[in-house]
């Protein structure tokens, strides 16, 4: 959460993401609780004691990470929605691909958000969580738009959806990190569980 | 996983399952990896050396208790699904139902696996996880017997669907169990979300 100031500009945001890639690269060879803070120095080549200059202890290097790597997945969703051709339901579609490309574009990060991060209790269970709110919001917003212009069945509980959608998506996206894939046959799962949700929530005909 | 052979008969199964319930107790309290083997122990009642004699180690624990309690619920699931009147659309609906109530019926258990389970690295990417496999059989098997018998769109990839449709009600449960919930509102959000799910995959008309 909290991060320390840096004092001296560039240098220090550049250590201090120097730092967030070390502590990705542990976390993902040796699970959140087993890797040490000396691990992640190592892996960001900077001193032990550096860290904590930047991070108050692995909590918050954990969280922070996320919050990091959030902010570059929601504005490359918002980027990717704006450019989408078409209807509401395209936007929906072009959202699921975007979440399950990250299997294959950023298959670390995807481990990260989809193992590591859960290891963490007080992640779960304490933190606020304010980025996941944004992401889940950007789908909520989707569904309220389709649900205004009659595309969707306005009887559902837009914020319940997209967050049971969001589990849907976030378990494909575990088996994914999990299993060895392609692109095509991501695409093809992206196809088959974005025409399950939204034929879900179509409006009766 | 291994489970050291009681030779003593009844007395050793009691004194497993008195383990079971402390580590579920002691995981709840302090997390998986901050929970201690004698902290369990305190929990059962039994000495620290006592269940190095049934569990190997803390993940050995992990498992044996998710194996446990899976086997428990998917016997209450088989027999409720066994007493549903009416069609698949209705067995569905009874899976989700059940797979929510878990969080009022049961919020322990619920929390050990929405949320301690995933703390384990072992368990998320080594373990085989057999019983998982079990439960998610079940849902596969009743979208599978509607795809045959023309309720479901067979289009679908029945695995797919269904695991996707796992992530979705693992979601919610995660929901239900880390916010205050009443019997009311699972209700309402299984009718919800079990709606959508199956308006999904129904054969077109």
């Amino acid at each position: 959460m909290s991060q320390h100031d840096p004092t001296s500009g560039e240098g220090n945001e550049d250590k201090r993401q120097r730092i967030l890639e070390g502590a990705l690269a542990a976390f993902a060879e040796k699970g959140f609780y087993n890797a040490k803070v000396s691990e992640i120095a190592d892996e960001a080549e900077v001193a032990d004691g550096t860290i904590y200059l930047y991070f108050e202890n692995k909590d918050d290097l954990l969280i922070s990470l996320f919050e990091d790597r959030m902010e570059w997945i929601i504005n490359r969703l918002e980027h990717e929605l704006s450019e989408v051709q078409g209807g509401i339901a395209d936007r929906v579609r072009r959202f699921v691909e975007l979440h399950f490309q990250l299997a294959v574009e950023n298959p670390e990060l995807a481990e990260f958000i989809t193992v590591e991060l859960r290891q963490s209790a007080k992640f779960i269970k304490e933190y606020d969580n304010p980025k996941f709110g944004d992401y889940l919001a950007i789908l909520t917003g989707l569904i309220d738009e389709g649900q205004r212009n009659g595309t969707f069945d306005d009887t559902f509980d837009s914020r319940l959806v997209s967050r049971s959608m969001f589990g849907a998506l976030d378990e494909e996206l575990l088996e994914l990190t999990l299993t060895e894939t392609d692109a095509n046959d991501v695409s093809r799962r992206a196809e088959q569980v974005s025409r399950m949700l939204l034929e879900g929530i179509m409006a009766g005909d």
